[in-house]
């Protein structure tokens, strides 16, 4: 019996979700197909627009609904951040497994609330930090483990867009606390963090300062200016539970970045470098071999990297971001399938979220926080 | 009425196209959804197998039935060079659309064949010449046709791979002219071709030269070595009907290399570099502006390019290069939509087959060669 | 009436300045000739053959005897940083001018001190921030004086070399307090002080953290391991004066790094990046224009940027390292003769290492440190 | 006795060789001090206010004065290409060694000219291959003298600039076959044949294209258009005596290049990538290793390669053009010094000179040429 999916939601992560789910089997091969049973979004017929392009048999305008179908299985939620808790936990209390975009809440205390749902549930979370799943990164996570660098002894990170840069670009619900959360922390700085603690394990304490570059921006309506609650830039320094120290900048306010979503793992015998504006690139340099032929060098990912050869079996032709997604739905398949907890899921989340928050709270207090 | 599809082959492009089929709707949003209907390899239970995968509907391992197949109006031919005129004369002959990955045929009069029976059958015809569907690719088109560079006046071009670097590798069938054709040039060489023409316009003459450098491999019998045939790389000086001269290269031998594609188009305004290895990014300089800030742009692709923003409204994210099989379905689907001719079709791509087998030409007779 | 240099030491430092006398004006053309007077190191004949090979008329091992030379007027100090404060000090007093390498002295005192010295003394000073003479980073500072790229809203530093990467090195002085004072804070940390507050003025106060990574090394005479005392890596979190935040971070550590000695400078309208292992190279974002067209610019400097045409009137053919020390000289001597201060001079090279200790101090204590 | 030094020729390359002579012992220290002796340009005052900023004892605007100077043992001639012949023919004549700038002659009957007088004089010449100085070619050339990258197979050159690419830049000699001889080729063109063949060696025959791309330029008087002689654009397909075969390609049209000389070299076991715009950089593949570790590794250049150790300790804090010029011209006195012939003669130059008037031949005739 397939799995059947409700999918929330039919933005850019909407349709990330969408793709995902069609095409999970017919690239791996090895995980189960499903059957795209629901769609919601608001108004409904702009749900049932996308039903009929993504596939979907239904569509619906009411999320309830959608979570208490019994032909569904397995919820996908892709809707603005604050709605992430009260679908997720109402999905999880309907006795779905749920797959949530990060970040999981607008506050740690939401994200608390649905990794606590999700332990009381039983039920499979998986949580959409799909940068985790570029064969890129999973080549370095296996060079660190295999010690190809050695001990890892610094760190490191960064993740800048542009989205945020001009002055100009009107007041929106992203500047809101109650409505948008932290605001280069979460949306982009979460990332950095799984990428992060994926390598180097969990982060202990930090020290943070965090920045609004645009205090204020004019109001869409035109009857002034609005003030931009969260932050633009945060930045930190790190010290993970190894004994590593490591830095860590967010910026949603760096112009001409547009993923530049990276990192420098600094070992005793080696260095690694990532960045997903390149996603199909690492670099690695290793202690070895004549010193006057060493230098770093640009590995093309192919076939002999994680799960790439599922997408092509020539190595340097590339994947996109959407097969990133891809990658994720069919680990979150095989997860269900076998009832083990795909990484990361709720609990596993939750620890990044800490970490954001930690940042914002060190930032504004001046402290020193443990996470 | 959907159409049906009849995709021929299950390796490296036939996985490309099936994906293509599954999401051309799901990703476009304007065009409409396919049927898959019959998949056919050998043995047949192969084909039944990736039916399953792929989501097809039926299985053979018949290609014959499949180009007759009544529920099929669209064939993709996807297998070894050797077997594509056959297949696409049949099915044209059977009243078929067509969709061919490239080289057409093993000769050029393989190719002039296909090319006729296309004209002959009035169903449209498409040429997988994939890599220009990258926006990228596209972008840069736009830019000269919009005069950006101004005119154009030299161009350099190059394909490398190195699926034959290797001297142990052992002698197959690729090194047979009966069995493969051309070697790199084929392979490779032409999609470098539908690049460069696509910008530059039909070339009119050339000189080349030609190499094969690993002039024997070991029998995969063990029973001594085998003779390579066919070019592993090839050299041309090209001249265009638009006067601008231009360099082409070819290798299939070239170490590090895994899809070098690239080229560089100097204009009297600027320049323009794209390189397949970092195929979301564009390079572009102009001359304008103070001296001291001119320099080579890397452009990131986005939604201002192109098709980019169907598969992601974000910059910088990236597509893939199963995402360039995508737009080429879609393509060919809203040329079959609107019965006009999709490019490059038979009829085009055989003048790209022309150009390769003129640098063969040339190689082989030490002359200019005009196309 | 030439002025007559003093030179000592003669190893990286040393060779660099001497090249640099050698070199000012028959680079320059504007600044006047010197006598290499009398060059200095032990033994003595370690001098005496340098100062045949760099072109000094006389050499000595008695650095005292040097500063109170009568036809020195210049003496430039390039020993190990725990000399520095009594040359320079000394050679204050006997009335010359100094050009002394960077750190100025071990502790924050000593530099302090010499300061003093150089106020007291009525001399002109110049302290040896190479990289600030780079016409690339020159550029830098011209674009963001200009506006180009609209208020400074952030800040990325790192300074990055791995010549104590290998923890089998053996222990050395560089590893001691009392001997080397900071480690990598002092040896290129400030290094990159100086280029961020040339561009950015100066830096407030600041949080920031600190590592020894390997702690002890193998004593070169077997008879065990040393403790290092000093920093490998130290990583800081910058408030300027005019309101940006940034980061900065600093390690001897870094595996694969020579002299990655970089910023990002993040504006309200653009980016400028610079890294001095590709010291020819400036990278500009600019927000202006189509945004299909924007991108980061790699400008290769030439003689449209600052004082590059002096070395070459030909863009792209790239001046080196000593060449930034040429450069240095020339501005030291055209001080002289003017009677102005040059940049960096003891009082603002001081405001640097006032940075560096404080980096240190927020280290050790945890606490935000004012400068 | 230290050798006398005239030089005839204040500009770009004047400066360069002035430079040169400057700092060959202070910076090698193995090779005697020189004399500066003689600067000669036109009008005399102009080698006056230059021989005071270089250092020159004396000056003249009489070339043939400086050849016949008895204090003058070594003549380096920078002048326009039209002088070179009569000059290094007077000054072999008058019994002095030569180091003249490339390329010799603005035909070959010139070049062969001095060749020929070179080999009656006896005396030593050196000709201003100045790339096949920087220790990264160095470098390149040993790995693959020790077989690194194992047999050579096939090689790409390139050498471009833009200092001809604006349709309105005015008229001048450069473009007149009789004041400049050829174009891309002669003041590029040969600077990569002397690259390539210092790898690969002799070129055994070739075919060609060639191109004037702005074929009239407007007259500097306003009295209308001139016409451009010579090529801004060369193309060659080469076959070396080794086997490989390579192409060659040479523009000084092509926007955006400052002195991209670049190459290729591709072998059985790897691959070398050089590009003169990045001088402190080696691009090398090898297949060696774990396939998914395999990529191209940018090697910085340091003291492990070649001589760079002798400008400065450190790795990656990059030499510069003009320290190319000091390598050439300590290479030229250790010849003199040790009467053995340097490289690249007069001798060892005219074959490069050989290649480049080869291509303008077969690129008129249209023909194979062998060299």
């Amino acid at each position: 019996m397939t799995l059947g999916i409700g999918l929330i939601g039919t933005g850019f992560m909407g349709k990330a979700h969408a793709l995902a789910w069609r095409n999970a089997r017919a690239v791996m091969g090895d995980v189960q197909d499903v059957r795209l049973e629901v769609l919601c979004d608001t108004p409904e017929d702009k749900a049932a627009a996308f039903a009929s392009q993504f596939g979907f048999a239904r569509s619906t305008g009411d999320w309830q609904a959608l979570v208490n179908d019994p032909k569904v299985d397995v919820v996908s939620i892709t809707t603005p951040n604050r709605f992430h808790k009260d679908m997720a936990v109402a999905a999880l209390e309907a006795g779905k497994h749920v797959w949530c975009e990060k970040p999981m809440g607008l506050t740690l205390a939401e994200a608390e609330e649905m990794a606590a749902a999700a332990a009381r549930s039983g039920k499979l979370t998986m949580t959409g930090y799909n940068y985790t799943r570029n064969p890129a990164y999973r080549h370095a996570q296996k060079l660190v483990q295999e010690g190809r660098i050695g001990r890892i002894v610094h760190v490191r990170g960064a993740v800048d867009e542009d989205y945020q840069a001009d002055p100009d670009l009107p007041w929106t619900w992203r500047a809101k606390l109650g409505e948008a959360g932290l605001g280069a922390l979460g949306d982009i700085g979460c990332h950095l963090i799984s990428l992060l603690c994926g390598i180097c394990g969990p982060i202990e304490s930090l020290i943070a300062d965090m920045q609004t570059v645009h205090e204020t921006r004019p109001l869409p309506d035109g009857t002034g200016r609005g003030k931009v609650e969260n932050e633009d830039t945060a930045t930190a320094i790190l010290r993970f539970a190894n004994g590593a120290q490591g830095s860590f900048a967010a910026s949603r306010s760096a112009w001409g970045r547009k993923n530049r979503l990276g990192f420098e793992i600094h070992g005793t015998k080696g260095m690694i470098i990532y960045d997903q504006e390149r996603m199909n690139e690492l670099q690695l340099f290793v202690n070895e071999g004549p010193k006057a032929e060493q230098g770093f060098r640009t590995i093309l990912t192919g076939p002999d990297h994680d799960v790439y050869g599922a997408f092509c079996p020539a190595p340097g032709h590339q994947i996109g971001f959407n097969d990133l997604k891809i990658i994720e739905a069919a680990d979150f398949l095989r997860a269900i399938e076998t009832g083990t907890r795909p990484w990361p899921d709720f609990a596993a989340a939750l620890e990044f979220e800490k970490v954001i928050h930690a940042i914002a709270e060190a930032a504004r207090n001046g402290t020193r926080v443990s996470v």
